[in-house]
């Protein structure tokens, strides 16, 4: 299964007016950030989700069951927000870990929160045997055709937006933002994925040729998780020669707080990854390459910035 | 003394290069956010400091002997970070109340910083008194001709980014930055000023029919205290019709909870004042109005934004 830029063009004009056009900024000359943490609920994450309820509701998939999803993070904020905002029920499976601010965000969002497990996998099999039981929507976190083409917009958009450029850097977690964007500028740009050290999803997938599960840790495990990369954005990275970049925590630490005190953006760990390749030196830009990085979440506690 | 349209392409021109075009976003049909909060430095100062430096060194008054400026904040700092840029040294004179965290940002930008008395008015003729004696260059935080029309380069930029609009909502402290903006928009939409109720310097000066001194309070007295309205600013917001609006502290401390809640942005008091009169219903709009507010500030402790 693939997904093609024609999809991702149906995606653009699907969502279009359900979530934000989010500004480009030069931030010095041939390096540009694009303020995706500036989406609704602060990360592209109801880019996707929209665009799978919205297809869904054309298909009549989506019922008056609503959806189901698990996550305690950002992908729950936004099918939660998305459910919202197209008037139907969202039920967001999450481990009983998740902390109190969080739950309460998805309360305030008018989801149906439901507490099981002490992992991630747990609350995933409750939300598919909900699906079963039920037969609400699953909204994925990031392995679903729709969900990719849907944070693929984000790549249209910069191809918009940011004039001429050689490079993205993107986060990789599951690889659904990554594969999106690979799959939108294909050619136009060499797309490079990066990963926390102690969670290299993607990595590991191109060494050994297929996703593989593996230990998630470090202190952007809270957004950028996943034990595996996805088989839609395994197939997209390969396909579109994604280059792998890794990062350690301390890095990633420094860029974040480097994006507050110099670039005045509240961003998590896992939205300054892509930010810490470049900063670190671990992705050292040609000279005159032109450079643009997804900024790419912002949901932390702001008191942790400084 | 006024500023003109001309003045204010001309600092555009000057300043080119040394500020960020920062962009805009618009966060729902018809309301457009300008992100001057992530200009360097964190506010629209440097607009306004680059332009009087730079003027100043092509008619040969930026010598060796550099600038001095009085501010513990927002001024200070771009005065500093301008003078750091342009390779001269910068003496900035502040309260002896300043906090730490201030003092060691603008020494971070390598300024020279002296502590002098309790309040802003014995700083600022400190700096009165070593410009006399080095021949270093005054730079104002507000009523300069050049000060405003670089502050009024925000107009011109919205002008090109936001398509038609019909009303610009800005911060008023002393009224460089809407003096700048009502210059620059002239006769293409509706400056409206938007003052902290326990600062009030446009709403008085308008009453009185000219700037006096009044009392400086409130949540925003650490961006938006100046105690009395620039002699410029007056002019400008006379002459281009300027409407004003009072906001109570509750209302910006409620928008600016909600910028960052809803909006992903980390503002001071300050940069949510704007924001403020249309989320507390200050400013109501007609139908189909377009507004545009200028979200000017970011610097503040991010702890406090929850």
């Amino acid at each position: 299964m693939t997904v093609s830029l024609d999809d991702v063009r149906q995606a653009a004009e699907r969502i279009a007016g359900r979530v934000r056009r989010t500004p480009v900024i030069e931030v010095a000359p041939g390096l540009t950030f694009k303020l995706e943490l500036l989406q609704h609920t602060g990360s592209f994450k109801p880019r996707g989700a929209f665009n799978r309820l919205l297809s869904a509701k054309d298909s009549g998939e989506l019922t008056g069951q609503g959806i189901v999803a698990a996550s305690g993070g950002n992908h729950g904020l936004a099918a939660a927000y998305a459910a919202r905002e197209l008037g139907v029920p969202a039920r967001i499976f999450v481990p009983e870990t998740t902390p109190a601010a969080k739950l309460n965000k998805l309360r305030t969002l008018g989801a149906d929160v439901v507490q099981v497990g002490s992992e991630y996998a747990e609350a995933y099999q409750a939300a598919l045997a909900a699906q079963d039981e039920s037969g609400a929507l699953l909204v994925h976190a990031y392995d679903q055709p729709e969900v990719v083409a849907g944070q693929g917009t984000v790549g249209l958009e910069l191809l918009e937006q940011a004039g001429m450029f050689d490079t993205v850097l993107v986060a990789v977690g599951g690889g659904g933002l990554i594969a999106g964007i690979a799959t939108a500028i294909g050619d136009n740009a060499q797309i490079v994925g990066v990963e926390p050290a102690l969670a290299p999803t993607m990595h590991r997938a191109l060494e050994a040729g297929r996703p593989t599960d593996g230990p998630v840790g470090g202190v952007a495990a809270d957004s950028l998780g996943a034990r595996r990369l996805g088989d839609l954005a395994h197939t997209a990275v390969q396909s579109h020669h994604v280059q792998s970049i890794l990062v350690e925590d301390d890095a990633i630490v420094a860029a974040r707080k480097q994006l507050w005190h110099e670039h005045h953006l509240a961003t998590e760990h896992g939205g300054a990854v892509a930010w810490a390749a470049l900063a670190s030196g671990a992705y050292k830009p040609a000279a005159g390459e032109r450079v643009v990085v997804v900024v790419c979440g912002s949901n932390t506690d702001p008191g942790t910035l400084i």
